[in-house]
């Protein structure tokens, strides 16, 4: 944060995809950028005003939503989410210089990327042994330093291109050739994004226990109001079972007036509700909407109110 | 409407059950008190600014609504109920003096009283015909008259008492004894009148065409606002069979902001709502208002949202 | 009812529009065709036994609901729609001959007319004194008489041009040309009628007091099944304000498996409602089954959970 | 599955807290158990008749849903839950004789256990490094192999006890005391377990990705049947960003009317709704039934409905 670049923190260690995804961030490339070892880092060096925002991974279209960071972000000080990004996810099958798909006996890398790439492993190494890794970059440079209990790992193409030292064994060995990670760029509260038209919310709303059908009365918020719903899921609270939030990404940006008044009655229902961010989508499509759902419908819907409340006839 | 003396109409003629619901208005007993010969026409004085109020029957716990009011008060220039009336109906059976119960062939009366004595009269005078009248003191009041075809006619206990050429031949003879009529004092819209804690709001809302479920979207603005609502009246708009428009009564004020927030809601799914006033319930019973519909709730969030548009943190 | 001629009742006297709708049905021309003074005498003959079908009237795109008809089939001895039919609604103003539109002061029909001939009635005879009359057909029926206190009379057509003594002053008096009133041709239980595609069911609701937003409930047994209302008509059970029942056309057969489920659905939730009858519609329009409602869908869905109660695989 | 002796795998290796739920299983102590290395080889031996159930963990108050028995069991041959287990979840720190905490410098188990430890570590050995272990056991049975990179483990109670070659240099360490996580017992399709009234029913519903507000639609389909809801996880299909299923459980049982009827909802909306077992409750809660939804309710709704098919009369 020294001078006029900016500081962004990121789930580490370099060559991951999370890296990938904020270099998309425009001025990315000549920023400070610094790998964390867990989003909590990441995140927290935001919190104390140590960096600008972190980029950290949400959702993946394989393995669901990232519970570190849906967890990170639900609790602590507020944040916001400032922009999201969207990264292809492929796996290349790395080893020394020498090393041959048959000699393999022990593979190590992150247990995400095990899961993802289990079709290949089954067929082409069937016999390999996990060795649980702590990131997939980090399995890959393990190799290098000489010491591991393993012979190859399963990491991004980005590390590999990196790191001459690292042969290429396999590409494209994941499950899911459309399999894709979402990331979402973090800042603390400040002015809200412009709106584009094609934007998505944000919000953490903790169900209440006191009222059954709790979950149906927060989803009628937004659909009374014609917003639809791109994910919604659920997270323990920690307290015990069966106590959720649900973290939602909701169509639309917090200045329509629809989304607004959603908000609002979020906040009757479930008062700890937090508002995390809105921003412009990743796929820049614009949201459907109903007529009576528009900004000019709310606003002719409160001159009425105002009127009658002022005694005047509402027509 | 001369000088400090205030001017009512009201469903006449004098004697009506009607007069009786307008004699309950303090100051009524010393006002100019214009009895019209039918609704439109007490509601047109009070349109065209000759007279103050009307009062007029809007339902009934036997007939219904009384489906002339609720018309009259859907269109035209916008009027407001400022008070509601309840006068248990009881009806009694008068002739001129020398008729006995024995001797009656004809009975006039409004065809709704007709409707509430059929027991009474299937059991005591089964082969009496009937003949229509345009009210019940009309039809009571034209035995005094002479030429009329009827011997008997069904009224309420005041025109009886108030005529001494009429006989009171048997009393009580309504079918429903619990039976009451529901009158609202309609006057031009104003300032509304001062939340009591015990208020009803009447709302007249168009069934819209183009949106399957519409009904369902209607009710579930009073619903997801904790609104109970009192009575709702389905009634052709006239256009054409399956056009409807509903004529509701809330419970709650609109400076309650949950109401204000239903009609809102309400504004937005069918623009061509009417709010027809909001006043206090005639049997003073509080609404039960749960916490998260509180107007405190109300403006926790408005506060919440406006923050969060403000670029503040939200808690 | 004797031999095979089969014997209808219907709200008369001869020459209203209910005779005209009777006339619509099959056979009906050479039946026996008995006219009574009100809906209730039409069904109670039906239920007695000594006729086989009643045609009453039970809305008016002008008037609404026809109260008397909705009342008497919702309570009493269980009966069944079988058929509808639709007539339009035209008016004539009818005098002795001679009388010309300007010699009229007082003029007779039943109540519904008047209201629907207003406008002409503003414009053409604006001084003229209404009289109240038992029906359009008697208030004609009457001036053929003589001793009656009213010049001319308004109604249908039909009985005009059976009445050489009367005189049409003027046609087409109604202020909506597109009137139209619905009949329904009501019988004893027996076998459902056959299912065209093009079918409504009627139902009575009552709506249940111990639970708030039960009428929700109730419209969401049609909604979660996709069954399309095209009439809803609230009326008090007559014990006291506020206690109605809902009276409803939905379309499609009891035999759908969609509408069947839905009954059983209002069977649970207002254990005292009604059937009043499937039938097929008069404008021959097919109902719309989204594929989750078809007929297949709920016995694939039956035989789904069959098999998980009996211990199968449920795929 | 040899002889009469039950063959149950589960969750490995021995010493976990999932053997620990196998144990409470009446007759557990004396069948074969079966470690597996994980969830999806637990479960294949039971679908390949290898194993007669298997013992998985499948939701954690901490962290929540067990993703990889969620969407084990949500795909593949299908399977049942006959049972549910639950298990307080509390943590010990060991290490081999002589090693004191202030010699800690690498700890080794499995990511959860870490996650749930986090406020103890940060407090107590804040400078020690994580190495990821496969489970909790296979980090402390590690140990006393020799050769592993790190000088301590977290993990259950029940290993440290079973291995005295292991020092307990902590207890208790997990930051949550109430922590529990709960267990599934795991069979082939066979006879529906019996109902106690006090049961739940576990489905997987795929978001049917046609209709806007299918989510709504599935979770109605419990709260009109008055059936509560005790999980709800949504889990990605795998297939691409905001393509979900939802992994629910319910109260009741499949052969309560209620929950059957709801059933079949769901497998209307969604025909690859999966059923996965009804089973008696840990907690053996029963469930409150409101009248318009038990038993004798459907029962009597469905005699109704087949009277009206019948041809007879309803009432």
């Amino acid at each position: 944060m020294s001078g006029s670049v900016l500081t962004y923190t990121f789930l580490g260690p370099e060559g991951t995809f999370t890296e990938a995804a904020l270099l998309q961030v425009p001025g990315a490339a000549d920023a400070n950028r610094v790998p964390c070892t867990n989003v909590n880092t990441a995140l927290e060096r935001v919190r104390q005003g140590e960096a600008d925002a972190a980029m950290v991974p949400i959702e993946n279209s394989v393995e669901g939503g990232v519970t570190a960071t849906l967890d990170a972000i639900a609790t602590g000080t507020e944040l916001r989410i400032i922009r999201e990004a969207l990264v292809p996810i492929t796996f290349v099958l790395v080893a020394r210089p020498g090393v041959k798909i048959s000699d393999i006996r022990r593979v190590s890398t992150h247990g995400h990327a095990w899961a993802q790439c289990r079709l290949w492993v089954d067929e082409n190494i069937p016999n390999a042994e996990y060795v649980p890794g702590s990131s997939t970059a980090a399995a890959a440079v393990g190799l290098l330093e000489g010491d591991v209990h393993y012979d190859a790992a399963i990491c991004a193409p980005l590390v590999a291109a990196e790191r001459p030292g690292l042969n290429i064994l396999a590409e494209n060995i994941g499950d899911n050739p459309g399999a894709v990670t979402r990331f979402v760029l973090v800042s603390r509260p400040g002015a809200l994004t412009e709106r584009t038209g094609a934007d998505k919310t944000t919000v953490v709303v903790p169900l209440p226990e006191d009222r059954p059908g709790a979950l149906m009365e927060i989803l009628d918020q937004f659909a009374t109001r014609g917003v639809n719903l791109s994910r919604i899921e659920s997270r323990p609270t920690g307290q015990y079972l069966g106590h959720y939030f649900f973290s939602i990404d909701a169509d639309g940006h917090a200045s329509d007036a629809r989304v607004a008044d959603a908000l609002a009655g979020l906040h009757r229902i479930s008062p700890a509700t937090r508002f995390l961010g809105s921003y412009a989508r990743a796929d820049e499509q614009k949201a459907f909407v109903a007529p009576h759902t528009s900004d000019a419908a709310f606003a002719s819907a409160h001159a009425w109110v105002r009127a009658i409340l002022g005694g005047e006839p509402g027509a």
